[in-house]
């Protein structure tokens, strides 16, 4: 395993230099993590890569190599670094379970810990979560768009380095996606890889009907043929067709054609039309160019025959909308007495404004199981589920829901208590599977693609009258 | 190191067991690296991230676990998997200079191995090079609109994850920037590292005006406030201005202010004048918050007073244009006499045909050492430059350019000749310095930010002729 320890900002360490010169770092803090604005213009947020943040934790540990670096930036004090050299994460940390579907301003992850360890670990959580996050959004958006056809992630080639297309594969898998190209994620994440055959296979022999052939030979059960590489309608498909007829001869099933370029929508009604005429009417069109959901969307829309999807660069990138801004924000301090002082940041953008306090997040379902709107609470409050349930918005207070008939349910789980491991693994295909369970808790207007609905998300009375005083109480800074 | 020998496409394992069954896995061929648009929108890419592709080439190797995961995936055959075993690159590489500027469609990387070394590779040398060259371009850009003032790279919480926030920073100081945050990209690639305080910082002290007080104690040398956190102008500000003079009268210069929300170019004006009044004159005004390019040129016509610059998320994911589409494409194939067959894929996008056979790059400098031009030629190719040289478009023929006083350079060199490595590797900070001086060759007008000027890229005579006879030869397909 890699030692992420130095994945941090310098600013951190300046700072947990400075709190132990201070000697305020053992001071218990609670940070949390949450997003403002949902990924890829979303309705909603599927979090993803808390495996691999809770890999990160177990395995924290400063090097001596590592410290040697940092002695050398002559920024640190000796007994700061000889501190560093026991570092070990003793905290606890709650967080919704992989593959949950979350809102803007809910805490996803909450950190309870001693500040000097709350603060280190910001910068790695970001980077893991808000990435993997990110691309799990976008791949179940890309499902949506290609409602049960199978999607494959073929982003390797363009994703922003090695662990952007491994982590990123392991996320669009999580998201929805049926397969991925990269090798080393489907060893490393136990998930479906695919692949066949690039057009330097069809240039490297003499002819496309030889490339063909020559595929057919060694895979007649796996036989999808990549049919642009000199033109399609009058070399690709004509070629694919002598060598499936073949196959067939030979007791062998035809997999399909993949398209990889030109005019997609009316290639794959021509090629359809082709393949039907001969026979080769149960058989896969997949399109791989520069797809996303929207130009899914808009081929469905057209009639396009396309029934399986390679979606690349778009995907693995997240191209329209590259990263999702979670944040990691001060909500509270223990002082000696080991009693709570609630935090806040202001800012003149009230969107801007953190939710104080030590909290947790309630979802309310209705009784057909839908999601109807979360609560943000206290960490110690709770709710009488035998009453009726009032929520009202945070800003706009007059607005207001009451819940008769209706279920909640805590998101935050313990990963760490005491800086114990309480997190079990779970195979990718299992969290898919969850997400998939998610998702059917959204009501459509949720789910649409652009100009979603907004999930409600308001505070409980406790948690809005503390934040709403403190806002008061710093108004004339 | 890291084992990314899997890092690969499905595909290409699946052509190479294919390879090895037709007997024709040992067939010498000949790929490029190309790109067909520029990174970021711009009229010029850096090419970046050749030393990690070197690690790559002298890493790879199919451990046994490796080898037990393919085998579970029943697409192979156990004597392909044997032969794996003793997988070694063996073949030549050449490649541009790390750091060398290049255009579309021009090879900046030529593999001239066995088939099934070549295939191998593609996808990592992809991944590796792509992001690489995304990010430095992204920075050069963002360097430039800055002018002189000093750039930090501040983006690794919104990375596409760690070995995007690690590389990225590496590109990104080759590219022009002046330090980053990244303490990991630090480390491993000695790069200078930046770094105060948070947020969070300031809010666990119980006044903004104790935080400031605590740092600048602790860092009377390096004191940078963050004035943002309640309300600069009311509050950061003269609280900073403060502790400014106390560490004055102590003989301390302090460093500066950090702004990271709000209207950065109202804010640093009524910020610099403040100072100013108390004769803080020499300090330096840091901005973060959702910088690039095109905010930083703006903010410096508006009149902003900030002299030095704190880009995040825009510039770690080059977030307008996430990915720079290289590719790899067959472009020979040597016979059994060991004859040069060189290949070609068609398209009917014209811009998708490649440039077939073995080739390399030259770069026309005119006598003030512009670069006036680049020429594709064939690898046996030479130019006798003590005459004058005439170039011409390849597609509008009629467009030519005679050069009397010019001279010239072979951008390509060896990085691995039979498989021995040839590449010396140089420090990020002299590739840094490398790059300022390929920047230096080009006019202004292939640096505008937007609508570049496009740059000539010419195919020699006889790579023209071959290749217009290719395309007629394979017209009626």
């Amino acid at each position: 395993m890699r030692n992420l320890t130095l994945l941090t900002d310098l600013y951190q360490l300046t700072m947990l230099n400075g709190y132990f010169e201070k000697n305020i770092h053992e001071d218990v803090v609670v940070f949390d993590m949450f997003f403002r604005k949902n990924a890829c213009n979303s309705g909603y947020t599927i979090v993803c890569g808390i495996e691999q943040f809770v890999e990160y934790i177990n395995n924290i540990h400063f090097s001596e190599e590592d410290l040697k670096y940092l002695k050398s930036l002559n920024l640190f004090s000796d007994n700061f670094l000889t501190f560093l050299k026991d570092f070990k994460f003793t905290g606890d940390i709650y967080a919704v379970e992989e593959g949950t579907i979350m809102f803007p301003n809910e805490p996803i992850l909450t950190v309870k810990a001693p500040l000097y360890q709350a603060q280190l670990i910001e910068t790695a959580l970001l980077t893991i979560v808000n990435f993997q996050s990110l691309i799990a959004t976008k791949a179940s958006r890309v499902c949506f768009a290609a409602q049960d056809d199978p999607v494959f992630e073929f982003g390797l080639r363009r994703a922003q380095g090695p662990d952007a297309g491994t982590y990123g594969a392991r996320a669009a898998m999580i998201g929805g996606c049926n397969a991925t190209a990269n090798v080393l994620a489907g060893k490393l994440f136990d998930i479906p890889v695919v692949g066949t055959q690039a057009h330097s296979w069809i240039q490297k022999f003499d002819t496309e009907l030889d490339a063909f052939k020559a595929y057919a030979d060694i895979y007649p059960d796996k036989c999808l043929l990549l049919v642009d590489t000199y033109n399609v309608l009058n070399s690709g498909l004509p070629n694919a067709i002598k060598v499936f007829k073949d196959l067939r001869e030979k007791g062998h099933k035809p997999m399909g054609i993949r398209l990889d370029s030109g005019d997609l929508q009316y290639l794959s009604k021509k090629c359809s039309k082709e393949l039907n005429k001969e026979g080769f009417t149960d058989i896969s069109i997949t399109a791989s160019n520069d797809l996303d959901e929207y130009a899914i969307t808009a081929l469905k829309a057209e009639g396009a025959t396309i029934n399986s999807w390679g979606v690349g660069t778009k995907l693995i990138t997240s191209s329209d909308s590259p990263s999702l801004g979670g944040v990691y924000k001060l909500a509270a301090s223990f002082n000696d007495n080991d009693e709570i002082e609630p935090k806040i940041k202001l800012s003149e953008d009230p969107e801007k404004i953190n939710n104080p306090g030590y909290k947790k997040v309630v979802r309310i379902y209705n009784e057909y199981g839908k999601s109807e709107a979360d609560l943000i609470m206290l960490h110690d409050e709770s709710i009488d589920d035998s009453k009726p349930l009032t929520i009202f918005h945070p800003l706009y207070t007059w607005k207001s829901k009451t819940f008769e008939k209706y279920t909640i349910k805590e998101l935050h789980k313990p990963l760490f208590i005491n800086g114990v491991c309480k997190h079990k693994s779970k195979p990718v295909m299992q969290i898919r599977e969850y997400v998939k369970n998610e998702l059917d808790t959204l009501w459509d207007e949720y789910r649409r693609l652009s100009n979603p609905q907004t999930y409600k998300v308001d505070l409980s009375h406790e948690l809005w009258s503390l934040k709403t005083t403190m806002i008061d109480s710093k108004k004339f800074l």
